[in-house]
């Protein structure tokens, strides 16, 4: 554009969240050239460490893997990234349906009925997801009646008790960082499924997604393979334009870098890919398709102590709650440290209304829910940090992508399908623990291995 | 960005739509300079008029307006395009729930009850959308719930046999260019109520929407616009980045074409709106709102004949089938030529699976739905001419957008407010006759006076 040489690659990748830095690590281990051009001034998409207090750093964005992420495991090896089991002693705190304050032990004690509701409920959720193809979820026996509704509109048939039904509610929003109303309930099984482990997905830090941590932060893992891709990484560079045929791609910038190379990885959030400006434009089904998969809406709160003064207690920093401002908390602490850290969730709802207030407001509300659940020494924290996703230019929302009714059978095959000599990345497109660390790892993979049997 | 002069004006319009075209000639009027950018090759968004024969216009985008739309009326007065009526005399042939083909007598005779159900649910529509301000649809004392349900579950929940469902489906996918089960019922409530003539909207041809056309085709509109507007229009600059403080805008184009302003004024689709790069980024809550507000997906096609042989038969050109492929149809004939023209719609998952397939196969599968309707002599057009409208680059869907569960209550306070200098326009974003040519009138008016009295 401005008469700038272009940089020349093979493998032109967009973004430098997990997924791209693995396209790119694959593209380069293969013997051919990757360029990653990352729009912010940093590596890691929806992976941010930050130092709260020196030596306490916090996870703003993804934070735990499972037990079943097998790539994620392999690969904090080979980084050297040690990894520790998530704090999971004591008793949950409990406050639903105007209960008031119940320590796990009492909470079950009094709604042994209405968890039973809920046992019922996420058995028969288990054997619908079984009927999805998590490669295609428009294929399923009964696609076109379960995307017609929403996860919430299904939610609502069971017959469940209002304790059964919020405490369904917040695990699930604990997971989909939207309210279930919004989701397809294709969607909701599709989830289910592409982790493989169940609806005991929805168990906070037991089993399913969040059992292990990475020593000095999941930032650590970017970091490192940053490192290992050097400078083919080409950050502050915002794609705005990606013009293709069948010998290639030219690939334009804000700030005028121009890069040429045979293949393109697009590898941020299908909304987000949907705002490049594509030469010939690109069919209108994928278009469409990126109008429909908004990102959630999620946030995420520290309160660092001097110590994890619950544990004493027999709490194991988790609460949750209907009362709010958050639904969900955790034990954030970090192995070798004396402070204590909570963890405060506020997602779909609760970060849309809460993310709009000042600062000091949300955290004063969050502290009073702390209070409540943890005693008066909750009130005085050392520190407090938050960060919400949607203000973040590039990008716009977190935890992930959900399609509202209609999506999947409506556009699904346009998601992850390379179009000429563009493919698509980023963890929403995978079929293994879709919108986790793990999916990000497998749709880098996915995408940079079809490049390279393509330019091989 | 290459250093070439930027273009000065007054107030940059980015779309030479009709809402972009009245806030350009707005701005204009009021002694200000106006420069429009559009990225098409053509003034017009979502109408485009194009020749089927010589002499015989169809409307590929919008065709119509209703007798409430006096914004309409007075500028096509001004403007100096006659209208006509829409033709409908004679009956509409009916296919519903494995009817066979029914002549509308035949049909209504048969189908008393089920059409005294549809009146029903009509009746509290309208009671309903009574309570939804269009200029704030949050602030409805239902819109929690009318939100967190889809427009299809409600259909659902109103115990309709499958004839007055079906015929509420279509009558209202029509409008909204979705399924039902894609939008909220508060979103459908709100598209009654913005057209203030209440569920009578859902009628084909009469009283509503659709009763007038323009003599030389839609296109006259803004053509004429246009040539008001003259030299301050640019085609071809799509607009890639707007730069904006409190002193005014810089407005980059793909080509290179820079422009400054004191105000911009973008009016396009919330959708489209949201690919634009912002320097400052827009809000989270702006932000995620554009990733909430998918086009509809719509296509029209125009079967041309030698006359409007149908007419003679008693029958007025309508057909309502959910057998289809098209759902609806009617006569698109023109005054004072010979020609038959039937035009039928494929909306929602009809636009989105026939829409697909090669236009050949599409046209074979449409002419066997005509000839049910309308005898063998429907087989043998002179032409056919289609157009669908997620294919095309600067549009990317039609008629209109929708909210889906929780958008309306979730982020509609930022579908228009302006941010700093930026304003919004689009139909998209009127409070009477949202998604119509009127609609598109009153937001560039409504935009275009906010930026006059900020400047004057």
């Amino acid at each position: 554009m401005t008469g700038a040489t272009p940089r020349e690659a093979d493998v032109v990748v967009v973004g430098a969240g997990l997924s791209g830095l693995i396209a790119a690590r694959t593209v380069l281990a293969a013997g051919l050239r990757p360029l990653v051009l990352e729009a912010d001034d940093r590596v890691g998409g929806r992976i941010l460490t930050e130092e709260a207090l020196p030596g306490v750093s916090v996870e703003i964005g993804a934070q735990w893997i499972g037990d079943t992420h097998h790539r994620m495991f392999a690969l904090a090896d080979e980084l050297g990234v040690p990894t520790f089991p998530q704090y999971d002693e004591g008793e949950t705190s409990y406050e639903l349906v105007g209960s008031g304050v119940l320590r796990e032990r009492d909470f079950h004690a009094r709604f042994g009925a209405e968890l039973a509701e809920l046992e019922r409920v996420l058995r028969l959720l288990d054997e619908l997801a079984a009927e999805v193809p998590p490669e295609a979820p428009w294929l399923a026996p009964r696609a076109a009646q379960w995307d017609a509704i929403t996860a919430g509109a299904w939610y609502d048939g069971q017959g469940l008790s209002p304790v059964a039904r919020t405490l369904l509610e917040i695990c699930t929003v604990g997971i989909l960082s939207v309210p279930t109303v919004e989701v397809s309930f294709l969607h909701l099984l599709f989830t289910i499924q592409t982790c493989g482990v169940g609806a005991e997905l929805f168990a906070e830090s037991e089993g399913g997604a969040q059992t292990t941590r990475f020593v000095g932060g999941t930032g650590e893992i970017p970091r490192r393979l940053a490192a290992l891709i050097g400078e083919h990484i080409v950050l502050g560079a915002p794609v705005q334009l990606i013009e293709h045929g069948p010998d290639g791609v030219t690939v334009h910038c804000r700030g005028g870098l121009v890069a040429r190379a045979r293949r393109v990885i697009v590898a941020i959030s299908p909304a987000l890919a949907g705002r490049i400006m594509y030469d010939p434009p690109l069919p209108g089904r994928r278009d469409q398709l990126t109008q429909r998969l908004p990102n959630g809406a999620a946030m995420k709160a520290f309160f660092v102590y001097d110590e994890p003064f619950w544990r004493a207690e027999g709490l194991n920093g988790q609460v949750i709650s209907d009362l709010g401002p958050a639904r969900m908390s955790n034990d954030s602490c970090l192995p070798g440290a004396d402070h204590g850290v909570i963890l405060l969730f506020l997602e779909g709802a609760q970060a849309r209304r809460y993310g709009s207030w000042p600062e000091a407001e949300r955290r004063a509300a969050l502290t009073a829910e702390l209070v409540r659940h943890f005693g008066p020494r909750a009130a005085d924290p050392q520190c407090y940090v938050d960060g919400e996703w949607s203000e973040r230019q590039w990008t716009r929302g977190c935890y992930n992508a959900n399609f509202g009714p209609l999506g999947w059978t409506g556009y699904g095959p346009a998601l992850a399908e390379p179009i000429g000599v563009i493919h698509w990345a980023s963890t929403d497109t995978a079929t293994q623990w879709s919108a986790y660390l793990e999916g990000a790892v497998e749709a880098g993979e996915r995408a940079a291995r079809a490049v390279v049997a393509e330019l091989s």
